[in-house]
């Protein structure tokens, strides 16, 4: 048909939409039953229907536009459960955690790179690859365990805003190396910048918030606040990236800046979730949209992606759970299993190390199977952990929606 | 900064949502207190930040994409709140307003182009231009209203479903003359499967989605009733461009099968509309960023701009008027105005024309310039006809939230 002929590119972006979206909620259905977390199945429907087993959908510039929304919405509604003052008491905690989090993935990596006999920098590379926490598969899974106040569920938050700052800032050092020279002046201004930000919108963020509500809801706009909440949610996001640390801290930072404005407002929190519900299974099928498998039919190459994510399996429990000993096991291995996650901030770094010319496509798919098992294991592990802590009404509760 | 470097598209793409989001919400509320539709308002916010005058945001495969799931969303949103069988009581005056607004643009369309020296096919093209009405505009400044459940406002609504099947057709009849030969076969399987679809959602989807419900309900996966509907909508939207209707009528079907399920169900009505809320102002800046005001330098195109402009107004109050005449002169020309906005309706016609070859860059400006004019103009008028009706508690609320 004609038009259908000429709206052929829309039709195609729709079909993948459609693709997507099913797909998604279909493995999720399946995993539920099987009493398993909905994000796994979510994330295996993703290498399903990607490239490297159906082919129906491949990884676009649109499904990454699509999938960053419904990254940037998750943070924001994990943050709208999050007030200011739940993550300052936690926050010594929350730093020891980001840091030992990113100091022993980030030498072991390297030292593992190096003992396989690879270059100075793929080592360098690999263990930054390490360091990155993806804390929006975390945070859904905490989210559908109901266990989002929990301290250990708030040391993990506030871990992973510093992690990302300090993830950020091993990235500047390592892909400034590679490329020659490393400028100091630039690392300590964007670090100052990144924590002014942070600590700006957390102490004055918050009260300006909540003190402006009656205002904004009496704007003649429909759905005022909420409008109003959306557009923060997107500028601080910006904002984010412009001061170079990820657009989810930002979007993180604008929903905990409005949670107690918006603290009874269950129409903004059904609003909110209405397009989490739409986008984050492009976010989740993204992530394994990306894995590819035909480079493992080298024996060498898997082997060394198989060492390279026990060791990034084990660095960030041994590294945040050390800084989380003084809470009891229990709740140090949940903060290990929660910071375990790489999802796309670990892809994000291969990609760089990728178009720098310092890690090769091998090594490349090395890192992205790291990033897509280390991703695929901690919510089980987090599962079962947060419901043997809380076998009352959350366990049961636990069963229907996690 | 590396990062932020290494993700340039991710935040170009970015700084564009929050612009187009920020500017169409700025206007919005500057409109409301104006007392003139929002609508009119965001599309004017697109026409500032576009090409044309700012040049801070330009139309993209991303944004058409944004702005396509906005629209689909809208539709569903008013399908939710239209049963099956209101339309069904209007069906005969929605079938000749529909075939009255589709002959008499097309003939007065073509009749001036002629007359103004163009070649055959090219009025025949600005004749199908003519033709397309957008009901996403009219629709959101109904639902604005609150008159959804009004009968011109169902008439519109079914008329506007006939009339994107009977300007199908025009369009496949035009387009194929101009690519030299009629495919009638073609054509008449087209209509009919469009017709069938059509009618099964209609008869048969509502029914069964209403039985359905509460097995649907008890699936395990988080908001499955939402899930499943946000599944169904984009599922027929698709199936409606594989038929070859536009994907909106999918989505309008899509809403209206599910109207009854839905009908008391709050928690699903907010997220959908949380989706509309961000994504909606993506569709309507869209259509303002499509103006391009550099062609009308020259005094003669802008001359016959504002000639088909009038045409395209005047044929729809005449033709769609006419056919709703037996309710009076107020609801008919509620059908008639409702029926004007011409919207990303016309500008596909139009981009279809320019692929085709068979208009120019300057009549390709003219038809643009009609569909926003059309467009711009409708929701105002409309807003006045409609409140003049309800000078009662829908005229205090009109001036709040219209």
């Amino acid at each position: 048909m004609i038009l259908a002929a000429a709206s052929d590119h829309g039709t195609q972006v729709l079909l993948s939409l459609f693709i997507m979206l099913a797909a998604a909620k279909l493995f999720a259905e399946l995993f539920e039953r099987l009493r398993q977390p909905a994000v796994v199945g979510e994330i295996l429907a993703g290498i399903v229907i990607g490239p490297s087993v159906l082919g129906w959908v491949s990884p676009s510039a649109i499904t990454s536009v699509l999938a960053e929304i419904g990254v940037i919405f998750l943070l924001f509604t994990v943050g709208l459960e999050t007030k200011p003052a739940a993550i300052f008491r936690v926050g010594k905690s929350a730093l020891v955690v980001a840091v030992l989090g990113v100091v022993v993935p980030l030498l072991a990596g390297w030292a593992l790179m190096r003992a396989w006999g690879g270059l100075q920098v793929e080592a360098l590379f690999v263990g930054t690859a390490l360091v990155a926490t993806s804390v929006g598969i975390t945070a859904r899974v905490l989210s559908a365990c109901g266990v989002l106040g929990a301290p250990s569920s708030r040391i993990i938050l506030g871990a992973a805003v510093i992690d990302d700052i300090l993830g950020l800032l091993v990235l500047a050092v390592v892909a400034s190396m590679a490329a020659g020279q490393i400028n100091y002046l630039e690392i300590a201004t964007t670090s100052a910048l990144a924590l002014a930000f942070t600590a700006f919108l957390a102490f004055v963020g918050a009260p300006v918030l909540t003190r402006l509500r009656p205002r904004l809801e009496r704007l003649r706009v429909g759905h005022a606040f909420f409008v109003t909440s959306l557009i923060l949610c997107l500028g601080l996001s910006l904002a984010a990236t412009y001061i170079g640390v990820a657009a989810i801290i930002g979007a993180f930072l604008a929903g905990m800046a409005l949670a107690e404005a918006t603290e009874s407002n269950h129409t903004l929190h059904d609003q909110t979730s209405g397009i989490t519900e739409l986008f984050v299974p492009f976010f989740l099928t993204s992530i394994g949209m990306q894995l590819k498998l035909d480079i493992f039919s080298d024996p060498k190459t898997l082997t060394l992606a198989i060492l390279v994510t026990i060791t990034a399996l084990l660095t960030k429990i041994v590294g945040c759970g050390a800084g989380a000993l003084h809470l009891g096991w229990r709740q140090a291995a949940q903060v290990g299993v929660g910071m375990m996650p790489r999802g796309e901030v670990g892809i994000v770094v291969a990609q760089i190390g990728l178009s720098l010319g310092v890690i090769g496509d091998s090594l490349f798919g090395v890192v992205l199977f790291m990033a897509v098992v280390t991703t695929l294991i901690a919510p089980p592990l987090l599962k079962i952990l947060f419901a043997s802590q809380t076998p009352g009404s959350n366990g049961s509760e636990l069963s229907r929606i996690a």
